[in-house]
């Protein structure tokens, strides 16, 4: 397949996975302010991902739409990361994979700003506004809730320890992530690591939480290879419709 | 709508469900044994579904099959009672569900085998010899979970406060249970409902359980007017196959 077209599907899926998981919270926050703030998270992911897929589908050139290839791609053509189809747990769990992932996507996009492929750039710099929050707003939590209560540390130490071996896949290149650095499309990872574990290390002192030694990282969700079995059971409820009701609009 | 096709609808779309909840213990229940036995009785419940929708399809006359009935139907097309369509909470809410489902299951099968329709007479004989067995067993869990340890009557008396108020719906006739009576096509629902009583009745006692006090009874499902949220998402899992490849075979 096209690496330009997978990496754009990359990107695109992270963020639709991602936004479904976190719109699951929606009503069932434990506060309003935070029901509304994971509500809006999960709008701007569903928004990036319109942008992201949009594009994919026009570099394919097969005349699908990024409603196509969010509503009518089966499990094995999805090439999300592993970490954003975990389950939602507890509000500590979603707000710790939420700071994994968005460290990440903030050095992603930073990244992403410097494209030779201007849509790439302008999508980036777009969608960068909107991380910059969400990261903001994760970090704080993570930090808030670590360095909590006996209780809440806990619970994100259990959180942090749960969702650790998989946040490497993100950082981690393949051929694909490889050919985009080679053409001046996308950053290079092994920097984006580097970035990446400077945060992450300085959040989790903050939050007094103890990262695991364990470098491992699960693989196969972006490659599309073996994604957990989380997958399918999100795409059953977000493609419902699209499959029953083929071709509705509103 | 004809009141002999919703008639047969509700007793294929009653074991189709309660068939498709059971069987979602497939591989989880708590020893082999009950897997296995939890198995079976949802692999006798499709297989009576079978026979109803197929007989419903074809009285219906609009070419439609059996599959099609059970995959390509919203839920608001379900006439399935409110009980079925319950979670499965715990192993012991389970089998409550199921001896409330199979007390009336098997009063109402009887009377069937002396339908005026030959048609129905012949799939509740067939159906029948196997809910004999579901009855059997369901109440004999129900008995020695409820007179069993302090913590298992707790559990399943909790089991009977929550399934009880949606139990009274599959013994309380309608326009639809009263024309089919009226038609010699199926029993009379009160005389079910005073046969059900009694062997309720025998069944808690010997499980020191308390019935509740109050008849109050939920409805909307048999009717299809409102069925609870549950229902949605279990189409979701059950028909994404079909969804999402229309017309697969094997």
């Amino acid at each position: 397949m096209d690496p330009y077209f997978e990496f754009l599907c990359r990107m695109g899926d992270n963020t639709l996975i991602l936004g479904h998981r976190v719109s699951e919270w929606c009503g069932h926050a434990p506060v309003i302010e935070e029901d509304i703030a994971l509500a809006n998270t999960a709008l701007d992911l569903i928004g990036q991902t319109q942008m992201w897929l949009g594009l994919a589908a026009e570099v394919e050139g097969k005349g699908r739409t990024a409603d196509d290839l969010a509503m009518l791609r089966d499990a094995w053509d999805f090439r999300s990361a592993l970490l954003v189809e975990q389950p939602n747990g507890d509000f500590g769990q979603t707000l710790m994979r939420q700071f994994l992932f968005d460290a990440w996507h903030l050095e992603m996009l930073k990244g992403l700003t410097q494209s030779c492929e201007p849509r790439v750039a302008e999508i980036a710099a777009k969608a960068v506004k909107e991380v910059q929050y969400h990261v903001e707003r994760s970090s704080e939590t993570v930090i808030g809730l670590g360095d909590g209560t006996e209780v809440s540390h806990d619970k994100m130490q259990a959180a942090l320890n749960l969702l650790w071996p998989f946040a490497g896949e993100l950082c981690t290149p393949d051929a694909v992530d490889d050919a985009m650095h080679a053409k001046g499309i996308a950053p290079d990872l092994t920097t984006i690591r580097t970035a990446y574990d400077t945060h992450i290390e300085s959040v989790m002192a903050e939050a007094t939480l103890t990262i695991p030694d364990s470098r491992f990282a699960h693989k196969g969700g972006k490659s599309g290879f073996q994604h957990s079995e989380h997958l399918g059971h999100i795409l059953t409820q977000m493609q419902w419709l699209q499959r029953a009701y083929p071709g509705a609009t509103w």
